[in-house]
């Protein structure tokens, strides 16, 4: 298991000085990026791009970083799976994707694991902390730093409500072509024609090109769950909506 | 031929996912970004960046996708050049590179290869389609998903029109420092002192320096084509150009 | 020593490119992208942010192109070091880092060496000097293209002024968070309760959760100097500093 990705709200910087821990301590390492634009702080953004992500990776070490208990007691873990390891802060961001391949065994990893970076500051645990174990888990030497737990804490990616023809669910992210996807599965959606939101009218489609340009639009989109979008323009500008984890009301068209 | 060089419009998440496709599928591939913020749905720019990058790379497999067409019956395409190998929608943006390589086979990619990665979204065939075909052409393995098709679509970079001392060509790319990067070709400027742009003088030089910090000027950039910018600051600022594709009116000053 | 870093003021699509010309010349190189949106021109930014990542690799050959002297008669140089070797345009920019680990030997690259890569424009010396200058380190063979000299251009990242109670240094770096980077040594704060900056207290503390949510704060950051900061908010907004490279006073709040 050589591949360690990463995903972080830390942007370009940082997460190169993160590739020099890993790759110093695991030269063998392959290391991809998944994405460091997770809007800062937001754990269930993170949650929902590692869900979608992890499985299209045979095997591999997922290092995922939203961090804002960094500098408190909050625990560090590594979570054994199927065919992954999860690495993260404790507070649900790797756990949708980890139950889902199978937890074979949680472990905290401890802080003295900085020794091996020679550094331990207060902000930034993703280079003193979750690099090393990273690069120690790449190696399977990462028990020397660890103990195994019995929890972790829990998230639920797909905690919405239906209630006759409203749906509350939530924007989770907005991708660069301005698509708002959000957390509303597939089979949730079934029998819908279309939606309004915002008093728009957003027909469920099966591609793009059922409508106009610049027309909206629903689909089921490539993480199984309901987008809005706008042909070849920007849902999130048509309905003013900058950012993640923000609940919309959905009104279901029969 | 392990090198795989990606080339989109999606944004930074996306290809993360590609790549775990990628890597699932042929280990051993060495993956290059070139680009991923490409104007959504500015197939120009793609074919454009495409064309001024693939040459740096002494052969490889350039995934080169800006795709308004996705979901609907345009083809993917594979095309086998003299050192290279291109992959893409069937739209012009890889026919720029492949013909000046020189094309010795083109292939229609068929969607079944999606059953490799056990999706087939209607709105990601980066991932479903793109990314295995990828994968397959670094194994030698792509003939499977793949017929002999005869032709391909066409693009011409450089069509523009010089009449008398006007000179009526696009802005192509606008980088990040603000220069604003034409398709007008070196060979068409050589007796130019200088072009008028929206009322503003840019004189033809060889060198930035040759300028006050500020001023604005012209120059044969990197592309080999002629770029617009002022020294330390943004051309784009000061004429007001917000993304390529833009058509422009150069006179000519001899 | 296979690992080759790239830090530029490039945005993003040159440096896929240089990836191109090393990967070429020497296909063994492991790349690794440090930062490529050093702000335009900023030396200051490059030589800080370079100094804090170098050394948290074992070995490798760092590539620094912030270069507003490109196409001048500035000259390129590689900086061997004890263990790593730097290349960058002669402008202070790898001195603090290569200084650091112990300077060895400095070379000037003779710009004949684009013959490697057949172009030599006046705009892009990433490509045409600088990358195959690191592949050329790579592979160990960079002096068939330099000859030794004596001296390089130095630069001073830690030059501030105390008075009294007064500190003036500098804002060097602003992270996605908005966290304002000063390069205000640890060991230059140690007596101090905070800092009043316009008008604002913010309190030095040893972790953000020390405050509530939204309100002020200074801390030792991974970089070992003083960072203002905003518990999940930004230090950049409210203080209305966009750039780095500006100078800030400080009063020491004791």
């Amino acid at each position: 298991m050589k591949i360690v990705t990463l995903l972080t709200d830390f942007g370009d910087f940082y997460p190169g000085v993160m590739k020099g821990v890993i790759l110093s301590l695991a030269p063998e390492a392959v290391i991809v990026d998944i994405y460091h634009n997770v809007e800062p702080q937001n754990v269930l953004q993170g949650a929902f791009l590692l869900y979608n992500s992890y499985r299209f990776f045979r095997n591999g070490v997922h290092v995922a970083v939203v961090d804002p208990g960094v500098g408190t007691e909050r625990r560090a873990i590594a979570v054994k799976t199927k065919n992954h390891v999860f690495i993260s802060p404790d507070n649900g961001i790797s756990y949708p994707a980890a139950s889902e391949d199978g937890i074979e065994g949680i472990y905290e990893v401890d802080v003295s694991i900085s020794e091996l970076v020679g550094e331990l500051s207060s902000t930034f645990h993703g280079r003193d902390v979750f690099a090393p174990a990273a690069a120690m888990a790449v190696r399977g030497e990462l028990s020397k730093y660890c103990k195994k737990i019995e929890d972790l804490k829990k998230f639920d990616l797909f905690d919405y409500e239906i209630k006759d023809d409203k749906i509350f669910c939530k924007v989770v992210f907005i991708d660069r072509f301005g698509n708002l996807v959000t957390n509303l599965r597939a089979e949730d959606v079934k029998d819908a024609r279309g939606f309004y939101v915002k008093g728009r009218e957003f027909p469920l489609v099966k591609a793009y090109a059922e409508v106009k340009l610049g027309e909206t639009l629903s689909i089921i989109g490539s993480f199984r769950t309901l987008e809005l979008s706008v042909r070849n323009g920007s849902a999130a500008e048509i309905l003013n909506i900058k950012r993640g984890d923000i609940e919309i009301e959905l009104e279901v068209i029969r």
